[in-house]
């Protein structure tokens, strides 16, 4: 029921999650960040704590921005990232499992790339396109069908985004910027016995987290 | 029956494999190129054809190099990937198909960058590791299992070699690579409309393409 998949929702994010995204930034000391789809600003206070000189966390849901927890150098703003065009400028662009909640990611990435300073870092994380593929019962199929896939999660209906990672990679690219880290984490055989509920995240990648920098 | 999968493999082949490829790679003309898994020549002869001024084309199989045509820039020569380490420098290396059967990429990467001219090309296909992986009857599982697998393809055993995408790309980055292309191709509506046989590959991505740059 509800807790346990809130527990699995969980531990992929603490044991997976959380572990691998901090392990692509760059030391946070000094750098203004921008973070898209902030939700209730866990990442955008760590990284504030880790000495980001200004952290401006975005998000389009005001409930999950009235539970974010307020920080000296953290500003939060409420807007949907389909649209959001910043006059301002930054060193490190993060991001941990919106994107895939975005329809057009080639412009995002256009305007990112217009914000970042040269060799500036843009890192996320979105669910892996083996799971957001849609799917049959058996296994996942017409991975080649990009484009939405409406969900239930409880009471809500979500509209993710289906793209290949061939298509991600090649739209950071076309926009100037440079791989540097790809990462698709997955529990490892003792994780998997500690936390029973993560096995299943061995069989498929449930994330993929990709680092890139700006043209310089 | 045979008749079907040697068709099934060729429409792989040409319609998804060989333009893909073609893409990825550099202008030909004057380069020096080394093609790992040559097979019987195919690809090493059109680039020679396109102008490579000497094309050096390595397979382990005497049985593929006795049926390799000749061709006046096309150097053939039997030898195991594994332990290949040639002493001469090359412009572009190029592979086809044939890296999965290699246990030790790490070491084949450091081989070749160390053989590659500063911002020389690698550009290579392999089975998609969604492909690799090993299989249930329902889908894909253990994705996060990487190693040997055993396949048994009409009489013959092959020992193919599962990694993640990550391992392919954080590999090529830890030994100085630039990614510069990633491409998963799969067959268009049109192409599965046309080669009835080819629609399951819309399904699971079949083949993973990259391109790198050597450190300049």
């Amino acid at each position: 029921g509800y807790q346990e998949l809130r527990r699995a929702k969980l531990g992929l994010n603490d044991e997976l999650e959380i572990p691998a995204l901090a392990a692509l930034l760059p030391a946070a000391s000094g750098l203004r960040v921008l973070d898209l789809g902030c939700g209730e600003g866990g990442l955008a206070r760590r990284l504030a704590d880790d000495g980001a000189s200004d952290v401006l966390a975005v998000d389009a849901s005001a409930s999950m921005l009235a539970n974010a927890v307020r920080h000296p150098r953290v500003r939060y703003l409420r807007a949907d990232l389909a649209c959001l065009d910043l006059q301002e400028e930054f060193d490190l662009v993060v991001s941990s499992l919106a994107l895939h909640y975005v329809a057009d990611f080639d412009g995002l990435v256009a305007r990112i790339a217009r914000r970042l300073t040269p060799g500036g870092s843009f890192v996320f994380s979105v669910e892996h396109p083996v799971i957001t593929a849609p799917h049959s019962a058996g296994g996942f199929d017409s991975y080649a069908d990009e484009g939405p896939r409406q969900r239930t999660w409880f009471a809500t209906d979500v509209l993710k985004h289906h793209r290949t990672i061939a298509t991600i990679l090649t739209t950071l690219r076309r926009h100037g910027f440079s791989l540097t880290a790809v990462a698709e984490p997955q529990p490892t055989p003792a994780q998997a016995r500690q936390y029973p509920h993560l096995a299943i995240h061995r069989d498929r990648p449930p994330l993929l987290l990709v680092a890139a920098e700006a043209r310089r």
